[in-house]
């Protein structure tokens, strides 16, 4: 591809070049090459790769001026998302059909262009989507539904019965719909709560490696389209997570919480059983979230409190050896008033 | 299944009905449906259940007037927990039998309507036990003992030599018996100290998805018996875990822990290395515990206090801005009555 | 095996004994018995192990007196780790070859000694070093180079083109090179960016249970040589860990952090991204590490604050409600003595 072809395919104007030039690939500022492009977001980037080695620069539209030809679009990152999509070494796909030795069972569909890959195994009722991929190793249980597109790397598990919506990517490693971390006490006994919901994933969800996520009680665990999940996060039974909401590596989703739509969860946040999550909350790194957070809200530390609040607390608590030893002072300081003054009045 | 017999199974005092109506299903009261069971454990939940679709409810005994059907019991959730057992839909069992894909070692013993399925690895000397199912995918290391009625769940390792005991549960992609976490520096290398013990898994024991538990040093990490492990969870090696403790999602126990019996630890907690943690301790959420835990105490924060005194420190902590103003006017408010006093008397 | 030769093999001096007496087994100063060889550090603990029915100790080389034969070293723990190297139970190894029900792709080289274990699958131009062990159910991806000597364990997953070193050991259910955690933001939704990159683990690296590393977006995720890494660690795409590195359990790295040589981080740590680790320093258990760490550096807390820093603000958290307390009572004198001198001057 050359650079006219790919700004054509980007949607791009290309300035300082015919166009002419072959593209050997696409690196991020650091590592490109000779013959690499890149992408820069402002000004200071731009003159920065104008010393470096790459080809050409994705850039924002404002930045007409440079010693390099630029590719000028809107959003230079979704325009660099979209040409390592088109230049990057494209993934390994199976080839459709199923593996001679995967294990099928009775009543499954198994749409057009689909693949099921080596020692998958799946259950009797299972459905594969059109052009879904089921990697090696992976398990389909019964009544499961793959919806079109999907990709599910190795060594993944899928519970009988859940349901993934079109193009779900699910990584290797991740449990969907294992039992419902629920009991009932008994004396000292913990007595199992039979689980019998499900989970529902729905369209262009990604979910990272080593996740779990529980099946309902009764009813489905739920994750709402375009939701991406990053590695070992856990989503607990009944959980309702929205629409385009981002949870990040080690979150940790507690028992019957409900997310709603657009919101962001930071790495190794928490949210304890039965909160609630407004539309566009997010919660940082490590948030403790114990009660409910009002939509658009961003809150911080453990317990999770108001991003400025929680922020004054710090700069608070950095001071807290200081004011100990203040306060002593003033102490001393009023009781020597209060002699002079021959004692306290009460 | 009609009222009458679901009433005689739970051994529950059947009001309000004759009992000949057709039970379609059990569900939670929020999305229960006509025909189906409910459960409610106190009046106000009651009324509001009244109002709803469901055919009959679990109810305490002191509870007797309503407009719906009420199956009397003790304990509603126990009775919830069986009729779940009773009505939900059951979850899918391998035929009994090593399927031919199965690769099995020498010397190994299967018990009576025991099942090993498709592509699981089960190595020498191994012992499966009567009626345990051992899913797909599965290893099953050599000289591992899985006690009877054992449910082994998809893609789940177990490393040579552990044992687990009667009608343990483990969900898919954990790992049992991976070596601990131990090394020697040597200068700046760290040397690897083979772990040569094991681990032992109590009778009745439930482990979550993509567990890790980790082998001890010379002896066995010891799960008790009656225990339920959350998804996520770390065991490290040499651990002790009491009888009927409850470890929830993501909850970490660093090497050589002892925790007594019914210790529960909510989500996310952690622990320290070789700390002891008593009988019917708590740790909340998030706790970070960092030395012993006496019997019968609730600890929260990190590091984790008894749960008062942690109350009122994020009480307090909540004040800090508030106090550090205050305390900066009083110390100008006495440097004033000094003044006027002719300064401090030192 | 008698305590002479094994005193040979560690290079030990013999105290104590001929050297005639067999040696049963080695196990920890707790769990040994008659015949078992074990080790003690200091003298306390030399004169508790006489009591116990140890036939021999390990013990540094200042320590000569004793009622049992003591096997005299430098560095007792080094001389443990590798007695049980020679005397403990040794770990199965598959039989050099590729299984016949293995998977392997076109142009794919086992170099001599190196095995395949059953059900494994192993992409199209991979490559096995020399006595390397690919336990079942692994996939290797195609383009993979494992190098000589590693241990690969059950369940594991190599996405397409990572590459390790040598004597790299990685346990149960491990997912490396799964695509990075990227998205751009383009209205409501996320847009994945294509992660083209790979993973890089250098020689004598150990990689726990149920880890996760992510691949580099076009760059390489690098996992420094002599790291360890325990179980259920996160390693974000584009991380950058060096040599001698320590990650204990559930320890999370977010993206395109950088981590110097010698850096050890305890249990449930986390490392916000961007962030730089210098040298030999280190991360308490449960550290939210928010900025740049100096060489050296022991950072305590989240946000995570120089060990001493923050030890005195745990400490002067304690005393927060008193010093409430003791804020308001100063508070009232003040006001007192402002009513006695007839108010306040300003």
């Amino acid at each position: 591809m050359n650079l006219r072809e790919l700004a054509d395919e980007l949607g791009a104007e290309l300035v300082g070049s015919d166009g002419e030039e072959e593209v050997a690939g696409i690196r991020g500022l650091e590592s490109a090459a000779p013959g690499h492009i890149s992408y820069v977001e402002d000004e200071a980037r731009l003159r920065q790769a104008e010393d470096g080695p790459a080809l050409a620069l994705i850039a924002p539209a404002a930045l007409r001026e440079s010693v390099k030809p630029l590719l000028l679009v809107a959003n230079p990152r979704l325009a660099y998302a979209r040409a390592l999509g088109l230049l990057g070494h494209a993934e390994g796909r199976l080839p459709a059909g199923v593996d001679a030795s995967a294990r099928v069972g009775a009543d499954v569909v198994i749409e057009e262009g689909a693949a099921v890959g080596a020692y998958a195994v799946v259950g009797d009722g299972a459905r594969i989507g059109r052009e879904s991929q089921i990697h090696p190793l992976v398990v389909v249980g019964s009544g499961v539904t793959v919806g079109p597109e999907c990709v599910i790397h190795p060594n993944v598990t899928l519970y009988d019965g859940v349901r993934l919506g079109a193009r779900v990517i699910v990584h290797a490693g991740t449990v969907i719909g294992s039992a419902g971390f629920g009991y009932v006490q008994d004396g000292d006994r913990h007595v199992r709560i039979p689980h019998t919901g499900t989970v529902v994933v729905g369209d262009d969800v990604e979910i990272g490696a080593n996740v779990t996520i529980d099946r309902g009680t009764t009813a489905a665990t739920v994750i709402g389209e375009g939701t991406k999940i990053d590695n070992l996060v856990q989503v607990a039974h009944n959980v309702k997570v929205g629409r385009n909401c981002i949870l990040a590596g080690q979150v940790g989703i507690s028992g019957s919480v409900t997310l709603g739509d657009g919101v962001m969860m930071a790495g190794q946040a928490g949210i304890v059983d039965h909160v609630s999550v407004g539309d566009g909350a997010r919660g940082a790194a490590r948030a403790g979230i114990m009660s409910d957070v009002p939509s658009g809200t961003v809150v911080m530390g453990a317990p999770a409190r108001p991003r400025g609040e929680q922020l004054r607390i710090d700069a608070a608590a950095r001071r807290l050896p200081e004011l100990l030893r203040l306060v002593r002072g003033l102490a001393r300081r009023v009781a020597d008033l209060e002699k002079r003054l021959r004692g306290p009045s009460d």
